[in-house]
């Protein structure tokens, strides 16, 4: 099971916009566009010209191909199906056999409060282009909104093996989730390991605006703040051999080695090694969880 | 001033989608397809390859830039626009210069009474490929809709040169206008004559189910049906050499030439023609209507 951020979706041009969903909806299905980092490959860009052409707001690159989904997403929304039942149904469509879960079907929009101001993630992430300084996140409905039940009961799941928290933005793509009071309880309470793996590789973040928020908020860009960051909610760290240096520091579990994933077999034995860490673990009852 | 039939809009995917009022666009702006008939010019089609590979309804065939036009129009409207202005924003940034006014504001839905039960009109015209046979024809909305203010006030207007009812689908295209109390007795009133160009040819209707529905209804398909069914608001009739030996049975004023457009100076001997006509018929105080 893959769950999913929604935090970042939004309203564009009367649509509905799950740009995680469909990240991991495009990698999944081996249709991403690995050019761009975002939107499909094979793409045809006929509809942004033209509605530039007509006026149209454009700071938000849509694909002819992308644009398919936005829309039978949305006109299944506005039917009244829930985000989880269609983002399953597509999922299908593509012949994905992971389960990729939405964090609720509730609506919980990130906004980010910058020096010009509170931004809507989109407007903050692409049309300003992170370039704003951070002074910190709010999760907008986060507190009223229910997990999916099918995330809570994984996690309550006596036979699930771990819980991995990939190499994403904590800030915005992984506390979204956790800003959700019964998934962030259910992963306290759950039975299996909870794995980090480090999104900082050698005090640079691979992608995106980690790095820059860290700074930012006045964090070192290291691994220790990823580990200050996930503290409560952790049982085991996969750091890079570039942090080796820092394991002495860190006050849990860790496995050292090469996290950084240029292709399918460096994604493969990362995803293994991370497996046999949360079974180790499993296995000599070391959980934070026991232990508290 | 072009006005547009907006009984044929709908909605579909979510979108608002006004086929007659694109048309008319496209056709001003020099970018129609001339190969379907409908539609753009170089248009590409990925949107459509990839709802139909997600089991989105396909029948109704979007190209990705027209698309660009539904989708802006529908964020509009949602946003609270009116077609009107929607349709002269859109027209302007095309560069048309002529003014493309919808019949009305307010929603009219044309629906086709058939031998297999009342259908919306796209469902007909598009998806049953106007197989069924046709009984008659609802113009829902029709009678509690006003007609466009900019229309009215053209009819009204002392200085009007003509009014031209186009060769087009008298009973799909021109009487949804027709049904609108106001636009029918502005007409009636109008001081400018009123030209009907015949939308059959030889017993033969260009394009569209025209000779197939008059059939069905059980009429004759030829130029004395039209005049028939355009008795109570026209003034002259335009009819092909082809049905020259039909002149001497109309009993109104009526101009035999070649009719049938192919290329653009077709198109302006045609108007030329049509607007001499109308002129000679305000110089001579025929008009039907100052007559009764």
């Amino acid at each position: 099971m893959v769950v999913a951020n929604t935090g970042d979706d939004f309203e564009h041009l009367g649509l509905h916009i799950s740009p995680d969903i469909d990240t991991l909806t495009y990698a999944l299905a081996g249709v991403q566009n690995h050019e761009t980092g975002w939107g499909r490959c094979d793409e045809t860009w006929s509809f942004m010209a033209t509605l530039g052409e007509l006026g149209g707001e454009t700071w938000f690159k849509l694909g002819d191909r992308d644009l398919a989904l936005h829309v039978e997403r949305t006109r299944r929304l506005r039917a009244g199906a829930k985000i989880s039942t269609i983002t399953s149904d597509i999922s299908r469509s593509f012949g994905i056999s992971s389960r990729i879960v939405p964090m609720t079907d509730d609506r919980v929009r990130t906004r980010v409060i910058t020096a010009d101001g509170t931004l809507d993630f989109q407007r903050y992430f692409v049309e300003a282009r992170c370039l704003p300084k951070v002074t910190g996140f709010v999760f907008d409905g986060a507190a009223r909104a229910q997990a999916h039940s099918e995330v809570i009961a994984m996690l309550q799941n006596p036979d699930l093996r771990a819980v991995i928290i990939c190499p994403s933005n904590p800030y915005v793509s992984i506390d979204p989730m956790l800003a959700l009071t019964d998934l962030r309880a259910a992963l306290a309470c759950c039975a299996a390991p909870v794995i980090v793996v480090s999104p900082i590789i050698g005090g640079r973040a691979i992608k995106g605006p980690t790095a820059k928020i860290m700074n930012e908020l006045g964090h070192p860009v290291d691994v220790l703040t990823v580990a200050a960051h996930y503290h409560a909610v952790m049982d085991g760290f996969v750091i890079d051999t570039a942090d080796a240096h820092m394991a002495a520091k860190l006050e849990l579990p860790v496995v050292v080695r090469p996290i950084l994933m240029r292709n399918i077999s460096d994604r493969e034995e990362l995803a293994n090694a991370t497996l046999e860490f949360a079974d180790r673990l499993a296995a000599t009852q070391t959980l934070r969880r026991l232990q508290v």
